[in-house]
């Protein structure tokens, strides 16, 4: 019997992060990525997002294996949460299992099986054969992936750009994804992430020229703050600090911990005798230390972060050059603005994005995805790793590219894209969503919702103790507050609010003792707008009625 | 007696926003602008923030005036604030005076005298001379001041571009500047907020061939969003609209007011037939429909938000191209991207920053500010309106242009700069800072502090109700929570909290009965870790101790 393919986004789709697609045919499921997304302001006290992965639960048992396109977050951060519901061997490069492994040893999960596949070699999962492609992006060991079906190949490019001058000068194997699309390709599902910005993403060897300049002219320290998995950067700024008879020092919990893997792994290459301990430096001259930091987006424990605020050993100040080379993520601009103010009021140099060529982008811009379609030429399309115009906008650019309109799948999340040598369709959807973790658990939305009120006006409490059997009150009320108002400097206004809230209850101790529901009621709404019109403020109100 | 002329920066230095600067000469004090900013995510339920104007109310009796550059709400948001707290008359030009007065009406100032000035005129107050200098800025009726005093003149540029070819064909008046600066000028106050770019804003003019081009192409309606005050670009879009046969429909309250204010005072020139409501648009086909909006910054309550989401009469949807004209403001990157997300799944085309030439600054960018050093050629300077970063550079382009490094000035909030024709010297501080107004009053940073515990992860609140005679425990516990956990779903896990306070309690019984601190202290830390343990999350904690 012939089954039809079937391609399911569980994330990454109408949204940049958490991405996961399933990818099925007959009896076996493959999975590629399993990422995570941080929350963001409308998620107070979230500590990741996740994706619902309840259709996966409900088919354990067809699950062949997961490969894994990269070790960033969002392609690797639910990997954990996925191994407690369900199990099933992992595939990645070296690089990015050693943070697979680094993140599995973290939730005690000691017994999942992860597999080292080297670009170039081919996997067999079930039915689908999965060859690693090596590609270009913003972290040591990114693959894409040719994953021949019993209806056709598919290629999922993970997150990539086209860079033919990388720092470890090993290219994207553009010639593998030639060869696919020379034999036919089914279906092309590819980043849209820079989309929106024409042309091409320079060279990571571009930025090398600002490192040079900066290395050139600074008297004392220089502190570079970048993202801890970008090895290639981590490279490229110790060679320039190496060549300017600089020693090396490595800050931050994941900087160190990423060089301590990429060393071990041949994916960085830095003489062991040029990396010092924060220990050594006090016996070294400023002029010949560069330190390399976390902190690129100005996140609160980071390195950067303490040392702009003094709250680090090493003390940044007058003479000093920091350069921040990273942009910074959505959501995180303030942040990292705070920063770079508290480098400038320390009386450092900051040198960043706005000011020099500090970053490049990890991803493919508009005339790399036209080049990978042209490449690819697939029969299907479908845009992943983009919010809803991201993806609109790369379904342009592949019509342009001659796709037809009606082979082009702009998906939702859970949305099933049944593929056929003949037909294409979206066929229904699967359970998919979001799932919001805080400590050990999910989170419900009528409870973060209640955060978000708490976080506006406060909550102010009310206890009121009523006898059972006489249904009186058995003592003056008292109003308890947190984060409406300072009680100490607001006497006069507690008590008359005391007083008020005695005043409803005591109204409800002739006619409908046992009616608390009511009570509570008639409480908040009168307590509510005396607030209101005393302060201006809205708290949560919460009734408290002690039966004794 | 020869007194010293004193600047006092209270507000816009350190930050962008709230602007606001005291001059003061022996018995005279002049106040330029009194803005607020709006609060940042570490301010849950702020509604803006004002600065502190104590030095100020102490010394009422002596303020001779206030000259307000223009009417952005950071230079004239916290206006009403000052005015409940001492008053002096207003000088503005016409369009800055009538969005005040709206401002004033709206909180029932009625009695506070503004009084219209034009650009070309001086008033004198005590012993100032202040001429109103026509300037360029993304609101009309901007202008800087030329402040004659004992010791020299002041020239403060408020905010403000060089565009030789503005909208209203009316440009910066340099003649001025080059008058005074000729003539010699003591002191110079600068806009530093854009002192991180290079070279010179483009003119507001620019954008025109992309509406030019937008207009042209559409075949539904056109909705372009942008900021309400910004006369300029409303008469750009009008005038291009009109050119192609669109009548235009303002929606959002706010730029309903400002087209209102702007064409009766005639800064603003759309044939009155041209406009129609909301209500006549059902008659008129789409492709002569032009629609303009506030909601650039992505706020939820304004008009785009609205038509993005479908709360809105106007329907937006396939067909319509939506521009935003405008930029993220730092902080609403996120909200303006989902917006532009929303719009996009409606069908609609979205044009915006990204993608088209759409908006340009109305702030100077380093070249012309170099200009502006370089024609007053004054002999001490203040950078302005800038953080920390911004003042820096703004004083090394100072510096480059010859002004001696101890006659530059990068003050902190408060500081006094007391100068005379030989010396400039920081003299000292007055009281300076933030306040943080929450409905009608200010907030305490300890009530802002439990907001953020209360929003990471909620509340929970256990009652004990203790015998006043025997200390004895009056009923089983119960606890209540909000943000935290949902109880309904989890009974067990609180069954076995009450269990665990009441034993907690119940210990105090025999020993301390009236000691409530440590019972509450107690509960508080053994709940603490127990809903740690349980939860991985930490709400705060409030233990309730009744007599009776």
């Amino acid at each position: 019997m012939q089954h039809k393919l079937r391609i399911i986004p569980l994330g990454g789709v109408g949204e940049i992060g958490k991405n996961m697609t399933v990818i099925e045919y007959g009896n076996d499921i493959l999975i590629v990525d399993c990422g995570m997304i941080f929350p963001d302001e409308e998620m107070p006290g979230i500590d990741i997002v996740i994706p619902d992965m309840t259709y996966l639960e409900q088919n354990r048992d067809r699950i062949r294996g997961m490969c894994v396109t990269h070790g960033h977050e969002d392609h690797i951060g639910a990997i954990p949460y996925a191994m407690e519901r369900f199990r099933c061997p992992i595939y990645g490069t070296r690089f990015t299992n050693a943070l697979i492994r680094h993140k599995l040893d973290e939730h005690k999960l000691t017994d999942v099986e992860v597999i080292d596949v080297d670009p170039g070699q081919t996997v067999r999962l079930g039915c689908f054969q999965v060859e690693f492609i090596k590609t270009g992006h913003s972290i040591a060991g990114a693959v894409a992936f040719a994953i021949r079906t019993p209806v056709g190949t598919l290629i999922h490019t993970g997150d990539f750009k086209i860079d033919m001058t990388p720092i470890d000068g090993e290219p994207i194997d553009i010639n593998r994804f030639a060869y696919y699309g020379s034999r036919g390709v089914l279906a092309l599902l590819s980043d849209s992430t820079n989309v929106e910005r024409a042309g091409f993403t320079q060279s990571e060897k571009e930025i090398g020229k600002t490192f040079e300049r900066c290395f050139s002219t600074a008297q004392g320290r220089v502190i570079v703050a970048t993202f801890a998995s970008n090895v290639y950067r981590i490279q490229q700024v110790a060679d320039v600090a190496i060549a300017h008879g600089r020693v090396i020092c490595f800050q931050g919990r994941s900087m160190e911990q990423v060089v301590r893997y990429a060393q071990a792994l041949g994916y960085l290459h830095i003489p062991a005798d040029r990396i010092v301990t924060i220990e050594h430096l006090k016996n070294i001259p400023d002029s010949m230390v560069c330190v390399m930091t976390t902190g690129s987006q100005g996140e609160p424990m980071s390195g950067l972060f303490r040392m702009a605020n003094a709250t680090h050993k090493l003390n940044v100040g007058a003479g000093d050059t920091v350069i921040i080379s990273a942009s910074a993520i959505p959501g995180n601009e303030r942040g990292v603005s705070r920063v770079i103010n508290a480098l400038y009021e320390k009386g450092a140099e900051v040198v960043y994005d706005r000011m020099a060529d500090v970053h490049v982008s990890g991803h493919a811009c508009a005339g790399e995805l036209r080049l990978m379609l042209g490449i690819v030429k697939p029969k299907y399309f479908i845009p992943v790793h983009g919010e809803a115009r991201h993806l609109r906008m790369h379904a342009d650019l592949a019509k342009e590219m001659g796709v037809a309109p009606e082979r082009i799948f702009v998906a939702q999340k859970g949305a099933v894209i049944e593929l056929s040598a003949r037909k294409g369709v979206t066929n229904g959807t699967v359970q998919a969503g979001s799932l919001m973790v805080d400590g050990l658990r999910n989170i419900e939305d009528v409870v973060l919702h209640d955060r978000k009120l708490l976080s506006a006006d406060g909550l102010v409490s009310a206890v009121i103790v009523i006898d059972a059997e006489t249904g009186r009150l058995l003592a003056p009320v008292e109003l308890y507050s947190r984060g409406f108002i300072y009680m100490r400097e607001n006497e006069p206004l507690i008590a008359e609010a005391n007083a008020l809230v005695y005043e409803v209850a005591k109204r409800f101790e002739e006619t409908d003792r046992q009616d608390y529901t009511s009570v509570k009621s008639a409480v908040k709404s009168r307590l509510k707008s005396f607030l209101y019109d005393k302060t201006g403020r809205t708290p949560m109100i919460l009734p408290i009625v002690i039966e004794l």
